[in-house]
């Protein structure tokens, strides 16, 4: 990795290490971008062999971990709307994608996505979409740390034929990124009502033996889980626990309808939540019953979904969206805290995506994934609370810096590794394509 | 008025007129402040006594009309968080009222409101809180309209020793703001728990006299309404209907925990509800059931409420929020279409607050109150649907120009009317004032 060496100065570091510090007058000193340390401000003033960066009226805290989506989608945003789940990907979502989607939309769309996040806080985006090979270059391009888990789908698409096929290019994006810096690669079995059982049960056996993650759609709507029992006589989750693929490398994503039983399974096999709070909103899918995960000790991470079911790919607003849907989801105004809330934006989607040893929180020897939102906005006034004022009043556009393992990529609100020009001629010209039907 | 003409490009407009339109190649001519016509753009062009805003990458609506806040709140924005409605009342936010508010107090808190809520789209606040002579003062510094429903309660506050004198001084600002321009006058009765029933009866006989608009906080929370059933024999609702307070100059805000005998009281009455999503799920008070009361030909507008339960005053966000909790709260993804959240943030609160025939949409005889929003955003790419896309997409940070009586306040993301420098000091001293308990 290019050397990369510098100290930020802020006014406030929200940490979110094991015991949640919020530090004042201390800096950071990045290294080889890694975290070297955290020093008195004082003292980091003097280092001299280091670059200085002087963010006043800023909190620093860990780069998002958006630990859902399906990048590409931005392209569909705005293009169906205000329809039920089924509907939406039946009639909307999959005739679109079967006719539009190739390498160079998950190319286009995934650039609008990297660049939407960042914009918002994202340092780690994991992503489960055709042609992840592309949208992995898309990411590294941006500069974001990246898990790409394949799709693993029963249906042919411009990506893959058939199970097998899904399969083995999967495996070959996996030796690609071996021992890679910034990009893992997991396994993204679409759902139990899209991947047949046994193509699920080789996705386990695959996933065991390379000890790699397993991201799957599970528990979305109360009508999947009732329908999987009509079809298989088993609740989803019981299905999954059945073939192995119920595991400490499991991110399932969504998870309403779930009963006390359904919670158990979970904790007993020391899964992974996915939440997302907006796109179960904006699809009436149902209730993740968050607090409730917590309480168990059970991993409850973020994602945003993609740009077609949330509309947008803030994770600064969805932690804003679980915080408060949490609140009515359990009746108690108490559930999910502010700072609960950041927890679950950063160091538990670095659990969910099994690189908590790397991000999710600023500590000594971490990756510097970092941003820097400042504090001279409206919103953000008079200050009483930097963990509220986070996540209850920010919008996204408070973040002003990003860095991932230390390279700068966002500097003052500019985008420092993609061309907004060029994004915004390239959606123009998706948007007449797109139109023509 | 000073004479205000222009004439403004967008590529495009949403007029939320009776039939929904939405135009394209369409310039607005204003002339002494309101819209005098809706030309061909090629036409408009040709126009030479008037100057030209050339608005291209810009969609142009109605300005969005926050229809319940407390806009001095802003002071106590995040001071207070993640507890009940009644423990987040009577511990902390009365407490701090207590000992804090004062004119000066109210003076630099609405101005912070008056600048977040132009920057994220408000051209009409209404406003219930003490001092709103100063308030009322402050919303015209700053451009904006504005509806001032000044608090009646049953407390000495620093604003008023008892029911009667809390009249008195709201009728004499009513006097003063007789047939003003921007600035109208209701009564503001805090609610059927904090405002004994003679008190309620005089403001009823009041407010009928003066066919001014009433503004209460009514049904909450379920416990409110059952509290209210212990004490009085009735509900809130009944109460108020009973009293002559219940009418087409209403606007009954919050409306959580109704049964269809409520829903039948609200229409049969004309009364107007305040929906306010987003306070709602912070402090856990209930649903609203929004697409209920569509569906039975209820006005329902929105509010943000204020900064302290909010925790943001940004009209384009709560629209979001709407939109997205009614799917939820109702289990129907088809429930509040954005068209339908853009009607209740534009001329359905022109209607509650009883100005619709002022402002709440772009057309011919109107003020011009209007916002342009920028199209060249991240998050609004590619731009299949302009509605879905101000609804689901925006952050609140796209609003790029904003004029209120075609008085210009905000130029290109500028504030016009208020000194973003001055404002930021000022909150800097409340944040270390209050910070001493």
């Amino acid at each position: 990795m290019e050397t990369v060496n510098f100290v930020v100065h802020p006014s406030e570091i929200i940490t979110v290490n094991s015991h949640s510090e919020i530090l004042r007058d201390t800096s950071v000193v990045v290294r080889d971008g890694k975290i070297e340390s955290l020093l008195p401000t004082t003292e980091a003033r003097a280092l001299r062999d280091i670059a200085q960066v002087d963010l006043s009226d800023h909190v620093l805290m860990p780069g998002l971990i958006n630990a859902h989506g399906h990048a590409a989608m931005t392209l569909l945003r705005g293009i169906a709307d205000d329809m039920a789940l089924s509907q939406w990907l039946n009639d909307k979502i999959w005739p679109l994608e079967n006719k539009w989607v190739d390498q160079v939309f998950v190319m286009d769309g995934t650039e609008i996505a990297a660049a939407e996040m960042i914009m918002s806080g994202v340092t780690t985006a994991s992503d489960q979409y055709f042609f992840p090979d592309i949208a992995a270059q898309v990411f590294q391009q941006a500069g974001l740390r990246a898990q790409l888990t394949f799709p693993i789908i029963d249906v042919e698409t411009a990506w893959g034929r058939s199970g097998a096929d899904y399969l083995e290019k999967g495996l070959a994006l996996g030796d690609t990124y071996r021992d890679h810096d910034l990009v893992t690669v997991g396994f993204g079995p679409h759902s139990n009502y899209a991947v047949d059982e046994p193509l699920l049960e080789r996705t386990a056996t695959l996933a065991a033996e390379l000890d790699a993650p397993v991201q799957i759609h599970l528990h979305e709507t109360a009508h999947e889980v009732l329908s999987s029992v009509e079809r298989i006589g088993e609740r989803p989750i019981d299905q999954l626990a059945r073939l192995g693929l119920l595991s400490p490398k499991t991110q399932c994503v969504h998870m309403t309808a779930l009963g006390n039983q359904d919670i158990d399974t979970i904790a007993d096999h020391g899964a992974h939540v996915v939440h997302c709070p907006k796109s179960n909103m904006k699809l009436a899918s149902g209730l993740c019953p968050v607090s409730k995960l917590l309480d168990r000790g059970i991993n409850v991470a973020l994602g945003t979904d993609g740009a077609a079911s949330n509309n947008r790919l803030n994770a600064l607003n969805e932690m804003q969206a679980a915080a408060l849907l949490a609140k009515i989801e359990s009746g108690s105004p108490e559930a999910l805290p502010a700072h609960k809330a950041i927890e679950m934006a950063t160091i538990n989607g670095a659990k969910a995506l099994g690189i908590d040893h790397i991000t999710g929180s600023l500590e000594v020897g971490k990756a510097a994934d970092m941003i820097a939102l400042s504090t001279r906005e409206l919103a953000m006034l008079p200050g009483h609370n930097i963990l509220s004022d986070v996540v209850y009043a920010t919008s996204g556009n408070e973040v002003r810096w990003s860095w991932v393992a230390g390279h700068n990529i966002l500097r003052d609100r500019r985008l420092q590794t993609l061309d907004t020009e060029a994004i915004l001629r390239k959606a123009a010209s998706w948007r007449v394509k797109l139109a023509t039907g």
